[in-house]
């Protein structure tokens, strides 16, 4: 049987500190398009994505949850009511494939976690949902670790940078730019993203009339 | 037979993006703690580790082979005199794990590659080394994936976030103290260094006396 996999996901005014290179409208697309690249690598691994949006939202033919409470709140439900198996995987990672999905979702352990950078969690798979609770935001990932130590269950640790990476901040588009092969790549360089090498260190640079600069008579 | 395993290694000054916490002897020692980590990783792995150093220096019992070259022109030269296999690891993964490194040798393409955060590559895998050349600094990544594509060689990228976060900076110094668990990690809290948690985000601290602000009368 497929392990269904909640993605939650915030419609509205997304990705804030991406303001400084992309307006509202432009982080509200891209952020639904790395939740495409999310859903596609999920499915592809075998699982059967749904999300847990914070409002209204339709998604194609994705299954959602609207749930207004904070992320915490509304997973913990989730979990409380999920006596199988869950993986929760965050909405802003373009780059997982569903050859790390597979590594998660075979764990031989009882949880399995992808930290992000940062001290974050990016992703946890658990056998059994109901005997673990999310604590996020800050260190989570070494909260996420000791609640699996004080509820008795086994964790590993899964060694991934492309689920590590997560995109929150401009110079994680290089990242995106270098690694990812899904659409919100694609957007990026349809905007005019492109990496540029300054001083021997790697960054982005966004050429916002392309079209222009490069034919005008 | 043992894979050997070369490690470059700068023993004088290294590390200069980390002076805005650590003073010359600090940053010296603790590169060479790093690399002690990643000398470890490599032989519990099954490698031969050997250091590669710009200039005179001696590393216990592991073979030292100076090179006052550049790093491209030494590897180079290296490559072109191993006709069998060869792993290129860069000293300043302190979170390579042996297993990590089991699965970049283990790899059933002709290369295997471990790209750094930032476009950069930090372990190459090569199944014949002579037949292949590499090309640090700037976007070496792609650079070594096209390399290995004129040369008709196959090529994996290995996802792993513990050879992928190399530690060059000040916030690379939380995935440190996040994710460590060799002598670097000690070190660095041996000199004050903890986590921070500051509006949500996790950083690094370092208290220059801690023990006078934590046991005073």
């Amino acid at each position: 049987m497929a392990v269904p996999a909640v993605i939650p996901f915030k419609p509205r005014n997304p990705k804030t500190r991406l303001s400084c290179v992309l307006d509202q409208d432009e982080r509200e697309k891209f952020a639904q398009l790395m939740l495409c690249d999310v859903v596609v690598a999920a499915r592809e691994a075998g699982c059967e994505p749904f999300i847990l949006a914070t409002e209204a939202f339709s998604f194609g033919d994705t299954r959602v949850v609207e749930d207004d409470r904070g992320l915490n709140e509304a997973l913990n439900d989730l979990l409380a009511r999920t006596p199988g198996p869950l993986l929760i995987l965050m909405a802003d990672l373009p780059l997982t494939t569903p050859d790390a999905v597979r590594r998660l979702i075979s764990t031989t352990d009882d949880v399995a976690i992808v930290p992000g950078r940062g001290g974050g969690t990016n992703a946890i798979y658990l056998a059994r949902a109901d005997r673990f609770r999310v604590s996020y935001y800050g260190a989570s990932f070494r909260k996420h670790r000791e609640i699996a130590r004080e509820a008795g269950l086994s964790c590993e640790i899964v060694d991934s940078f492309r689920i590590h990476t997560d995109v929150d901040e401009k110079e994680d588009l290089v990242e995106l730019l270098i690694h990812g092969e899904g659409l919100s790549r694609g957007y990026l360089e349809d905007l005019g993203f492109s990496l540029a090498i300054e001083k021997g260190r790697v960054g982005v640079e966004r050429k916002r009339d392309k079209e222009w600069s490069a034919g005008s008579p």
